[in-house]
């Protein structure tokens, strides 16, 4: 048992619950917000309750946004015949980091995986086949879901899916990451970027 | 830029001025806790505000308490004679886990560093000597400041201070910690545990 009192107690039991944050990593952060101002323990606890308060899923593409529409989707400069389908809000953010892709995204929040009784209609698909009815500018849907068998599955799976409506569906290239080292690549990378070679 | 929403960018931000915690681990939590329940968020916005609003330092022995005299120092059943001089409130617990301590405390709540101009009068040492002024029961002092040259040199000034009070003033010891190894011990660690020995 701890000797702390019981306030302080509370908050390392509260902070250890976060992912990765053990019992030492927990004690260390209470003890830096203790240190803290009030003022500036107050703005974290705010912020907390704010993101939960505020923050929900896009109506259209289901991305994280604090209105009805996210920007993305709101954006009438984005070219509105691609959607890029990604497994989580992340995925979004890391894909706009390119600075290249400018069409609309569609957030799964997850992926299908047998294994873990996660189907089709767990995760966010039907919203996309609804957005494709509904708006005939959509030529070509990019899966970006994670080169993994669960992303690959459900890359599959919409593919198939969609195919036969006439909709282009593409899959982003898996190969040796850049900068990457041939030598240290596993197999399976090897064989994709082999599988995806193109001439130059 | 980050493309979160304004609140998630603003939980990113706040979570990420967090001691050891980066960027990337602050996306992590702040995903994590939009996942949570609003109960669950809001327990642990309101342990944040709830251990900075309760906690304060034990008028007497300085260490972290919710009340105005902590547990340790209102248990009568604890020795009275003896008080252990620690740097932080960290350090209490620290002892107290060996389970062997029955004595009180006196946290200082740092060291004294000419290095970094941290004086005597900049640590709670003076609520130490008013303890004992008052306080005629206490034969001995045991300091536990940390082994590392602030501690020593805070170590040395309070022997310094109390010796010619009458009053025994004991340091804690210095050397091989148990199940460590003398080949990967440090040359001042081993010349500590040799300056140490005692007779079996």
């Amino acid at each position: 048992m701890r000797q702390y009192p019981r306030s302080l107690n509370k908050l390392i039991n509260e902070l250890s619950k976060l992912p990765g944050i053990g019992d030492k990593t927990a004690q260390r952060l209470a003890f830096h917000i203790l240190s803290l101002t009030d003022r500036e323990a107050g703005e974290l606890a705010d912020s907390i309750v704010d993101a939960k308060k505020n923050l929900r899923y896009c109506s259209v593409c289901g991305n994280l946004t604090d209105r009805e529409k996210c920007l993305i989707c709101s954006d009438e400069s984005r070219d509105q015949t691609t959607i890029c389908v990604v497994e989580t809000p992340q995925d979004v953010v890391a894909m706009e980091r390119i600075r290249e892709y400018k069409g609309l995204y569609h957030v799964l929040h997850g992926a299908i995986s047998p294994a873990e009784g996660i189907g089709p209609n767990d995760i966010n698909l039907k919203s996309l086949i609804t957005r494709l009815q509904g708006d005939s500018d959509v030529q070509e849907i990019i899966i970006a879901t994670n080169p993994n068998i669960e992303g690959e599955a459900t890359a599959m799976y919409i593919s198939r899916l969609l195919k036969p409506a006439g909709i282009k569906v593409t899959r982003i290239a898996h190969g040796i990451p850049v900068g990457g080292d041939l030598e240290y690549a596993d197999e399976v990378t090897l064989l994709k970027a082999v599988e995806g070679r193109r001439e130059i």
